[in-house]
């Protein structure tokens, strides 16, 4: 049943380079139908909401909206903020002044609880409602699904990074240790192991949240692979964490859903080079790139897969809205993997909501120091075509000289 | 005159996204000439020439070379080495021994100076030989030419770096530092200022080593614009020193040149993170990036107009090397702005080799905090067409709440 009335659509939690593709996705869908009387936006999520900024997105150009969707991070700016209920009381004021059915959330596990709470006094107040959360992030970590639009180009940045970064330490050989996002879950770290195509490719070694993170081990396994290669380029996820659970560096900062701060800094990945400068010793070359928040909204690094499921969750978004029974948060379901074919269709958001999922101890190799292979068919994908990486032949000329 | 003989090519210092089509244009044009008897490379520099490990560039298809020269990173792998008078010697053993008429070798300025140090050997032993050396950097620190092959990509790179991490910071306000490789020019630092679009968009500021840079007065700028735009992005040279000369942050290694270590730590960015909070204090969101590697070979961050003249320079070099007398350097003349025309011209090993130039004074803001929109002019043409950035109109909806 579509109910009549008018949809309010906004965008939480950290950006990606294709969320736009999704916002673009429900506005094209939901101007199709004409028991949705008005398309609206919230700025920065439900801030915006609870001070009723809301803004006209029937005002906004076609042309305009595809530059948009083309755009890195949200255009409906962002917002990370737990409501308390007397903020979900207001929203839902704010709602039933504008006649507001629809309330379209494009986030990750943080916003879909956002919205289950929203729609909880919605229900109890017996007022018809629709919270649908559509799903972005670049971490992966969203239940259900197969994978979360924003990942795919995510994967491409890194594994593009570290295609580059292979050669630039091949080039100039050291020990190079690269910090990559992800709290929880390790699918982003993972996406690294895209860069290898020659045996000695790095990265080398691949630490993941899933593994309990044991620092006399990884510096080890560092001088293992340098002896052997002469260099070595280690992947490592910025949620690693002690086997008693605490962050390896801990920074200080929460945010309002209680997550500790583990992106923009370099403190990681400056003192896991100091531990292998002081474990390995010697004049090693030993250097630690933390690739921070241009991973997640870089302009022009977009897998077109991504893209395209994106803008086809967005949509999916607003035809499942009619069949669910109030609540739903749309998923993917990878029906073929070669050639790559999927399928959306419509979760609950109990199902979603606030708990994360990780990586499948199938895809991580045994001394948790690496990705198995089998990853790759996974994330290959997702990540799109990779530009190729040639070496020379370098076919030696005979020595003349003693 | 022609000499008759072998050529070799070596790639040294940092690597480029670039280098490899300089590396191919030698070897495309250096086929055309008979006199030119042996193609051959040396991996690592000066340190394969010691070893006398030579490969033969001549047993390379043109189609891996095709490959080769989008790759990033050189092909012919690298090195920082400053040769001693014994290894010169050594050196210009090998290239007689090999009938080596001709050494180009591709890299900056401390690359040039060991070619003039190898070729004064030559002269003093009466060795008829060319020595010409291939521009290359991403720090775009050459005397004489207009611009180095390898900076329009990384300035692209940094360009769209600070698109998305302005709309991402947009998105989630708060300051945002973001630390650029340059250790005394801040010409790529300079390129994050592409990134404006609106009048609020970031850089709000940028530091770069040709002025002194002082803590307080950075403080109180990033307060000021904060108070302004309730947000602040930031970009900084790692290059910037105190007034008396001193690195901001001392990571204390130093390579064969000198040259103390500035990338490969996030201890600046972090260290200028901790000041803002302290100096501004209260609950701030402040975040710190070192884009650190990724920015000098990310594969598919290629500026078109730099793959072109990077191969250019590699003919050039060739052709050049013909006319020299000894010695030479590839530089590039801007013959016109709009549209854009280069030449490429001859100079003196002697220009080039050892010092740098950095940026003139006419592109920084008096205040020495920002960069002059004249700069733009100046290095539009090299970062290439870039992606387009797009903001909703945004059209707000009458209030219907108190």
């Amino acid at each position: 049943m579509k109910l009549k009335g008018v949809a309010v659509i906004g965008q939480s939690g950290g950006p990606t380079a294709v969320i736009n593709q999704s916002l673009v996705g429900i506005i094209e869908e939901a101007s199709k139908y004409p028991e949705i009387t008005g398309i609206l936006g919230t700025l920065h999520g439900v801030a915006g909401l609870l001070k009723e900024e809301l803004i006209d997105l029937k005002k906004e150009s076609p042309e305009a909206l595809e530059r948009i969707a083309k755009t890195p991070s949200s255009a409906l700016l962002s917002v990370r903020k737990k409501p308390s209920p007397e903020e979900c009381a207001r929203v839902f004021e704010v709602f039933k002044a504008h006649d507001v059915r629809y309330f379209f959330y494009i986030g990750g596990n943080d916003t879909a609880e956002t919205l289950h709470i929203i729609n909880k006094i919605a229900q109890e107040s017996k007022y018809e409602f629709n919270a649908i959360h559509v799903p972005k992030t670049i971490d992966n970590d969203l239940r259900v699904t197969d994978h979360c639009p924003g990942y795919g180009s995510a994967a491409r940045f890194v594994a593009c990074a570290f295609m580059g970064d292979n050669l630039d330490n091949r080039s100039i050989p050291g020990i190079k240790i690269n910090v990559v996002m992800g709290r929880h879950a390790g699918f982003l770290t993972a996406a690294s192991i895209l860069a290898r195509k020659f045996d000695d490719d790095g990265p080398h070694l691949v630490y993941v949240p899933e593994v309990n993170f044991e620092l006399d081990l990884f510096v080890q396994d560092v001088k293992r692979v340098y002896e052997k290669y002469g260099r070595c380029i280690v992947a490592v996820s910025e949620g690693v964490h002690t086997p008693d659970g605490r962050p390896v560096v801990e920074l200080g900062e929460k945010d309002a859903h209680g997550n500790v701060q583990l992106s923009g800094s370099g403190a990681l990945a400056d003192f896991l080079a100091e531990q292998v400068k002081k474990g390995i010793g010697g004049k090693l070359r030993v250097r630690a790139d933390t690739f921070g928040y241009l991973q997640r909204c870089f302009p022009g690094i977009v897998s077109e897969v991504d893209e395209h499921e994106a803008r086809e969750v967005g949509r999916e978004a607003v035809r499942g809205s009619f069949g669910a029974e109030g609540d739903g948060s749309v998923a993917i379901r990878r029906v073929n993997n070669n050639p790559y074919r999927v399928e959306f269709f419509m979760t609950t958001l109990d199902s979603v909501a606030k708990h994360t999922t990780c990586m499948d101890a199938s895809y991580i190799a045994r001394e948790g120091n690496d990705i198995r292979d089998n990853f790759i068919d996974y994330v290959r994908p997702l990540a799109g075509e990779l530009p190729v990486m040639e070496r020379l032949q370098a076919v030696n000329v005979p020595k003349k000289l003693a």
